[in-house]
């Protein structure tokens, strides 16, 4: 432990958590996402703010889009491609993105290069929110105990 | 301008603003402050994001807390100090703090140091809040149009 003390923390003091609630085959691919949750261990409610990083080939999420909840990432360290609607670009150190709420353009981070990337990512926590995957079989819909996932036609994974 | 396009921004290319909607004598605490809103640039509206720059001598705001609002502080470059209930703490590179709504420890950031501070503010836009100033004579309230400040008494400014 750092000497941080709330309500500021270092976030090396954070527990980091790999895995995923995908279910399978989707989790394979977020398999090196590591996430610290500093905006829970902030006692933050209204959003979370995870400090995340992501291993060389790996991806931040299926590419995906949210209906209700607005979505931002901050680039600390590494590169990262990001992926849209409006096709790939590359983000360096300093770089952000975001996406509002219900706005159909279906995104994620990928790192292809050859060393981790660092990122902050920022979510809010609106309620009766879903997500949608343009390019898998899969349906996302946020329930007050968590996210429950189908696929397209609304069969439980 | 970059070469980044929506979805991303640099935030490099979005408008630095200085100044501060306090009344006065309280606007000359925060002169050295200046805002780049790359939550906004992005489209976002559940929450704000501002990547900020403090110069040596100015503070992030009076020393105050949200009644409904979180709010979360990244630091990217420099030193701060962090006043809160629990005293001062020095936040350097890579540390976070956070302020949940309703948690009456009054917070600001000041840049004692000789050079600038870089950090990341992130906060929420839930309706109805107030905020709390416990070092001076000064009450805000949240209206759909924007913050309106009194003094404790609710004399407006």
């Amino acid at each position: 432990m750092t000497s941080a003390r709330l309500p500021a923390i270092d976030p090396r003091d954070v527990p980091a958590s790999r895995g995923s609630n995908y279910p399978d085959p989707f989790a394979a691919r977020v398999a090196g996402r590591v996430k610290r949750r500093i905006g829970d261990a902030l006692g933050l409610k209204n959003f979370g703010v995870n400090l995340t990083m992501l291993e060389p080939g790996s991806q931040s999420s299926l590419r995906h889009w949210h209906a209700r909840q607005d979505e931002f990432v901050y680039v600390l360290e590494g590169e990262l491609v990001l992926l849209s609607e409006s096709g790939e670009q590359r983000l360096t150190q300093g770089m952000a993105a975001g996406f509002p709420a219900g706005l159909a353009d279906g995104h994620c981070l990928v790192n292809r290069s050859d060393r981790p990337a660092v990122y902050i990512e920022v979510g809010d926590r609106m309620p009766g929110d879903a997500a949608t995957y343009p390019d898998d079989d899969i349906a996302a819909q946020a329930r007050p105990d968590g996210w429950t996932f189908t696929n397209r036609a609304g069969v439980p994974y």
